[in-house]
């Protein structure tokens, strides 16, 4: 079924049960080609499916009136979010659109010291602001509940701040000392948040992993293989998703 | 540390201690500056790395010592061949990619009822020899001990074919009737062999869901979100790999 994502705002009052749609998104409708009866899912951003029935198509708009409100089963019990140290190119298109897929909650792109993209801060809100659409084709194809809030932040400090406000921080790392991830989302038991940390193109630097493990946050291997940066958040992701219960 | 992979024919000898590179490995060796002492690692491509170091780099040739043979880490205890609908451009160059990182044994694309593009046998085989070149360097990258197989098959019932050979086949299907792919897993014990088959683009029939079934091929859920043709062979195998204990 089609899958709008309208704002919040719309839906002032729980009793709404008509929804206009305006813009991009009436634009789409008629892309479609659906006609007045068809249904579709309005969904808030929030985590909220409104099922709707169309009731009327014109130019530049369109009404339809709710069915039902339901929380989106699409949504994963754990809240996470991603953390990838900036890759070039298409890599982080990539990573936007599959991490989208796989369930996380919140992208952000950092730069550290062996990210070869330089970035200042009106580059990154253009990056940021690409991304966030990609986040958003990618919500409404799998049928999210949310967008995943895209961000970019300059400083691999910055990354770890946010990191550890969530109850499992986890930085992936290829060598040295580090604990199966599997072992470290086991002992942690339940939880309710958490993120994961993946360097760019060349990795980390030692210091970096070490100021990472002064913060606590845990090193983890994901098994012999090695990924590529752009692969590496999103098998992450998904054997969180897995151990989790939310695959 | 570089690998290289050179076909098993060079290593009659199980006390071989001298290995002769040529042709485009020798170059590659050029190109990446090595020089003699340096180690390197050759795989026979069946999971035996033999790490080396460089005796001789000349114009077109280099010659290395043996020091060690031992079996490739990165092999998976589980051989799962993974089984796509044709997709378009470039997504199936992505699942040969990113399924070769996530230690597929075997990849071979279909042609079903839904798949957009059309192929003949010629057609098919020069994209298989385009494919299996990308799992070459996906396995050299991510440190692989053996090259998956890429192979093209221009029906459905030979997917299938392939697919009940295994212990554990699974298809991954959007709605109907399923069982999580956990559950599949779970029920199903220590499994040697596995085969994880993905639709294209437009999904399969429910012909090809029932055909499969009647096969004795389980129809399985990988949680609420729909995953992309190209990104649900990658999740599925991650999960599989994370639920063996490989990852």
């Amino acid at each position: 079924m089609p899958r709008f994502f309208i704002a919040g705002a719309n839906f002032g009052s729980s009793n709404v049960s008509t929804v206009n749609i305006t813009g991009a998104d009436a634009d789409h409708i008629r892309v479609l080609r659906m006609r007045v009866g068809e249904h579709l899912v309005i969904c808030d951003g929030n985590g909220v499916d409104r099922h709707c029935r169309l009731t009327k198509i014109g130019d530049g708009f369109a009404e339809c009136e709710v069915d039902e409100t339901v929380p989106c089963p699409a949504e994963a019990s754990v809240d996470v979010t991603i953390l990838a140290g900036l890759p070039k190119g298409e890599r982080a298109d990539y990573i936007v659109q599959k991490c989208t897929e796989a369930g996380a909650k919140r992208i952000v792109f950092f730069v550290c010291d062996r990210c070869v993209v330089k970035l200042d801060a009106k580059g990154a809100d253009k990056k940021a602001q690409r991304w966030q659409r990609i986040a958003e084709e990618a919500a409404k194809q799998s049928g999210r509940g949310i967008i995943p809030q895209v961000d970019v932040v300059l400083s691999y400090a910055e990354a770890l701040d946010i990191a550890v406000k969530t109850e499992l921080p986890l930085l992936m790392y290829e060598t040295g000392d580090r604990v199966a991830m599997k072992d470290a989302m086991q002992k942690a038991g339940q939880f309710k948040s958490s993120a994961i940390i993946t360097g760019p193109e060349g990795g980390f630097e030692k210091y970096e992993v070490d100021l990472a493990s002064a913060a606590g946050i845990q090193a983890c291997a994901m098994g012999p293989r090695i990924l590529r940066c752009e692969t590496a958040p999103v098998v992450a992701l998904t054997a969180m998703m897995y151990e989790t219960g939310n695959l």
